[in-house]
């Protein structure tokens, strides 16, 4: 879409620059990720890794290989192509309430390298499938990494009271 | 480099794979950061949010608005592009242990879409300018995302007894 067309779509606050081309460096998909949720309002802010729905991550066959070991651990961390989300705001207005802040104060999908992570628990492994909870993605999202996850320090950070990401 | 230099680089049990062309996607680098690790080996194996080295992100000007809110957040995450990488290897025989294990099951730098994560701890802000500790990446690694960290579950994983990522 060209920015003639974003910029009608801003609400109040919202700036965007028009940034060079995105060609520092390329990425491969490398598998698909299948999870209830179809347009971006079944989304939910955040999966939860307990009580979230299952959902399926397809690698290419050609990566099986490079999941040996992967059932080991509960938890896993994955990346994936935010692939139906605008790069160019700068500051955002969030629907919920309103309130402008930067980019890179929110977790929302629109950024300048739209790349989502989550920390999902591991439930079953098949080959180049993996079942899992915790995602909050829509159906169809490129798959780009899987990774252990490790927790060696006990993070309980929160935002203070009233801030919302 | 070629493959064929790459494929005299093995350690005994690695495997590679020869990949399409990664245009899936593109990567804007939105800055660099700046560690005291010059060289792999001075990376450390995970950062230290709590007593690692204080590290600085430096930001394209052009995304400084987008980073204000970002001081309420103790800690950030960070992704970044590991720019010195191979791409190829589908299982992996780290140095430390020999053991071999799938790409996907270890945090090694090497991946094929060699993208880095780490939580942070948020010291200090000024305009562009971040000043985090926690972080384990060499020295001029390209910046790709800041985010806030939510941590609203207590995940506690550790890998079982023995097994190292």
């Amino acid at each position: 879409m060209s920015t003639s067309i974003h910029r009608d779509q801003l609400r109040p606050g919202e700036t965007l620059a028009e940034f060079p081309p995105a060609t520092d460096a390329g990425l491969r998909f490398i598998g698909r990720i299948e999870t209830p949720f179809r347009v971006r309002a079944d989304c939910p802010r955040q999966g939860d890794p307990e009580n979230g729905p299952e959902c399926t991550v397809t690698l290419d066959p050609v990566y099986a290989p490079a999941l040996d070991g992967i059932e080991q651990f509960e938890f896993i961390e994955l990346l994936y192509w935010l692939h139906e989300a605008r790069r160019d705001l700068l500051t955002q207005s969030p629907k919920a309430d309103g309130r402008t802040r930067g980019t890179f104060s929110l977790r929302s999908p629109l950024r300048p390298n739209p790349i989502g992570t989550s920390i999902v628990r591991l439930i079953e492994r098949d080959g180049p499938w993996l079942i899992v909870r915790g995602l909050d993605c829509l159906s169809g999202t490129p798959l780009l990494d899987v990774k252990p996850y490790r927790c060696d320090f006990a993070v309980q950070a929160r935002a203070k009271p009233g801030v919302s990401t």
